[in-house]
């Protein structure tokens, strides 16, 4: 059986990851996963938030936030509404929770490194798009660390990335387009690390619930796709051959 | 092995639900679930959301906020900060989603019941209450809205309990006091039916990472624990014959 | 003559204080007046606002809001709204001024006391519930600061307690509930210390005048309950031998 | 004896109200009352808020503010601040209560009349001198809406005016300036008709307390000042005979 | 030809300014320009913005605002809307600019003046109205500087001026009135020195263009008003003879 | 001479305009201005503001903003500080009065284009950037309307486009970028049509003034660099022989 898009049911969209984008940040990537376009950047600050001073430890917090007419209806910006929005406060708080369980930040010192992905044009699975494309951009200012000599050695914890998987039409399919999203049953979000354990996973029954054998079904097929988006982030990466062996020992 | 409460690792701690604390709510109840209590009032209004207009389903939405002292250390009020707070208003989505799933909204007519989710005192697990208290709330409006012969019948779709399970120390545990949530490695929200289904399934890995084999051991500490909160409901529900039938269909 | 409820003109509605209903904070009382019920916890901070600083004095504040479902009717939350409550800010201007009147400020050190006043449930009264039972949450702050010798001695000026007066239907009533005070032509709120002296007296026609004999028959009136209040206060409290001639010397 | 500015302790400060000060209100003054001045417009809009619609009766509302530099050290603005001044606040709603009492609202339509009253220099007082040339200002739009045909006759209810009182070292003292004003320990205000009734009484003892006695003595001073107010209102009005007879019956 | 209020094309307004309007400003003047009112006000504080801290320098900033009634339909206050108004926000930094440019900020030492200018009322024209009676004001805080010997002379650089001119049915028109601005094809504001350079040159086409024949045109009349605007600010300053010498050379 | 990137005085950055960058927006483009890159997206909504409802003419607005790293220091986002940047407040106004002329509103139908100019990464000229490629993306949008038949021809009344000019280091050079405009003595943005008309044109001297002669050479050297721009613009606009010859009508 072939999806709308003429996709298998554990196929991903065509991604494209493209690296420095931004001339200023620090790290910046670029993600066009099917048509969802997220442009991230990592910036870094000599400052971490004050309830960590005097800690000695470093901090990665990230924002998202979409342009008005990345969806096929212009929103008001968040501005003009005067609030903040609940969705992305939850997104961006995801984002932040993931990014930092890749890196040891106590080896950080005491910086900020601020993820922002702002999504240029939305066809579902954005939060997902800005984590694996945040990694790589965090990566990067990593390394802008290390060439400057503010850090040793990469402190590099876990490779993360993420992807989507649903239930639509009593079919589990992985990296759901915003068609499928907005028909699914159940609507999963998974960020794994590179030896397939899990950083966060979220589960949603959207009007309805889902079985322990579908979720079995699901946590298969998201983390083949996964895994193939982790060897993406490798190669755009063009990991020297002591960053391949700093990936492959923390998996 | 027991915990610093002298708990078991798979004990939830002392639960009392308290039904009709409010004189002008529909629905209320006040849980006291160890030193966690939430006052929860489920509201009805002759309306929906414009989004919904003119379709004759109805809305269910929730609430979630702290008092300032509900914690050690008093917080400021939202109102007071001019901004909303992202960490209340991604558990307010949550409680909304999960108590949602619970009824077939298509049955309500173009009425919405707001579910005020408000925590007096805190000490871990206010999501979980929070969406088990909303639920005998949210049954007792629905029984307002048959008595007052708005529905026929009860639309009662899933009952709804939820709790949190952990990875303390190295060691899952069921039903995380504050003091255990804070030393988490991994923390996990589950939200299930009467048939052990998931409503919701939310995992995180607190600097860390969990492998599939803790996920199965948390799906299992945490069904045990639903079980028996979704035996106290029914109890505090004093539900009729007829009502006891519908919630044995409607697992 | 009777009212609506059955008590007299100059009867006060049945009134329970609960001392120590918060775990945290260093005073609390909810306070059940009839069908209205205040929750107040006094929170203590080692600091005074910025205009205070040096000055070795410290400061008592209170913050007043009530639950959406206090009301018979649900209302939005002020964070929904993104503005303050003009109501809600002249009420906890009022008890923060009442309160501080009890205390000899010069001798707290360079603290603040904050007194949240979170109505549960509202039937009119609320304001003056709030202060005299964050009268009590304030007393057992106090006692909290003697007990961890932050001060030596309870700095207590006055006992303080408030109560409304209206004139409803032409007759001079005590303590209304909502729905007299809905139909009141005037309507007053006497705040007073334990020798009968003002802190505080604001008396407003409501679409009418009064006149200044009136005006003599509603200070008589609001005397008399809040000598009820205070004997109450006193009970509840239980005082010490010490805290019964503090309290007899500073009326 | 006399006070720092050579007054008497029961003399007003020179006070001069101008009438006709904006070209587009219907109607506004400006009132110089020492060092404290004031303008205040008032607007008339053919609408009354949602919850008075179908009634057929009208409105009056108030809005107080202080220019930046009103006050012998800068305030930033409201709009700069984000949100709303509590003190600001409150003060409107005493003088839209206040006004309201002068007018009866079921003749004048649907119809808002709002009072702006901008402080364009304070030296205290500035509530009083707002309600004072409120009056004013009002009373001259509803002479515009009599003159262009909205309404057949003026439905003045009771004069108004307004003054300070306060207990200063001792001694009760009329129509305070800053200066006393921050020195006070006792502050009142009192807004009263033309018959020496009460609209709105509020004392305050200011870190103390005030007796029964006490208050007697402030309000024969503050009515003394504000028959006094009246008079120069009058004047000011320049009243037909007709509107003479208003005044004389409807005190 | 004439205009609408007999004015030639090139004729001003009537014009005052008014200087010492305010007890308590450094500086202050009051604009009175055709049926523009403005009343400025020139604020010292010991401090400079964030980042201005450690250079030595000074700074000018402006805030602008009208009363609600300072325009034929009452407008909302900001504070209630909650939000900044666009337009105000573009012209207080237009006239902050101006005004900057008035002053040597490095012979300020680290102070900020804040000129505050408040539309009393509005009848066109208000932003070169407060431009020009923003210099009045700002002149007397900085004598008043030079008087407390917080600077030994007055760092003028140029005396500002500012004017508009339009296009109204095809002519060239000086000084534009509220209802020949809303009728202009082209609206221009001109912030020119006693030299006759520019220190602003703002032109719009309002719904259509304009040549650069009309832009030379409109310099012309501009200039001419600019001029006139001048001689009467140095009259109203009353300059001494150091003063007049200084005005002179810095042109 | 030359400049620091090795132009001519009078030389424009390289520039490209790409059409179609966004699937949903009725009309979008991409520039890339040197190192300045704004992603412009034109969306069409079927009502317009209430204060034009009912006249049958349409609305053309404009929106503007920077993603938190478009610059080299991070800026925090809008609605994270809660309130409006004034700078981007005044830029969107004016992109939306420059692109309001380019169009006869009054064929357009009561619909409303909204500009979305989103600055990805800035150096200078943003709104000049943003000027020119909204133009673009409109006249995308106006061939939409035409396509779906929601108008017969497209009612272009001007080709629009913008460009800055400044004076630094006492030289006249066209199209600065951000080390220039930082430096710059005089900043002047000009916006004209394709006959050499002004739409807009805004000098200011930042610190200094500039006289009539420079403001000239500042206005010569600009029409030269829109002119080119405007060759840009139809070329990758790939004008129909019928929207050439519009062109050419309209200039």
């Amino acid at each position: 059986m072939r999806r709308a898009d003429g996709r298998g049911l554990r196929e991903l969209r065509e991604i494209s990851f493209e690296r420095g984008v931004n001339r200023y940040a620090e790290g910046s990537a670029l993600v066009r996963w099917g048509d969802t376009h997220v442009l991230c950047t990592a910036s870094l600050e000599e400052k971490v938030p004050p309830f960590m001073r005097g800690d000695g430890a470093g901090w990665i917090t990230a924002e998202y936030a979409m342009l008005p007419r990345a969806t096929a209806q212009r929103s008001p910006r968040d501005a003009a509404k005067g609030r903040v929005n609940g969705r992305a406060s939850e997104i961006q708080r995801l984002i932040g929770r993931s990014l930092r369980a890749a890196v040891e930040l106590s080896q950080l010192g005491e910086r900020t490194v601020t993820i922002d992905c702002d999504v240029l044009q939305a066809d579902g699975g954005t939060r997902t798009a800005s984590i694996s494309a945040g990694f790589i951009a965090l990566f990067d200012a990593l390394r802008f660390m290390r060439e400057t000599e503010k850090i040793t050695e990469i402190p590099l914890k876990k490779q993360i990335a993420a992807v989507s998987v649903g239930k639509v039409g009593g079919r589990i399919m992985l990296d759901l387009c915003y068609e499928e999203d907005a028909a699914a049953e159940v609507d999963a979000n998974l960020v794994m690390t590179g030896a397939g354990d899990f950083i966060e996973l979220q589960g949603t029954g959207e009007g309805g619930s889902f079985s322990r054998a579908e979720l079995a079904e699901i946590i298969a097929a998201g983390w083949n796709g996964i895994a193939e988006i982790q060897r993406m982030q490798r190669d755009v990466l063009e990991l020297s051959e002591g960053e391949r062996e700093l990936f492959d020992r923390c998996v």
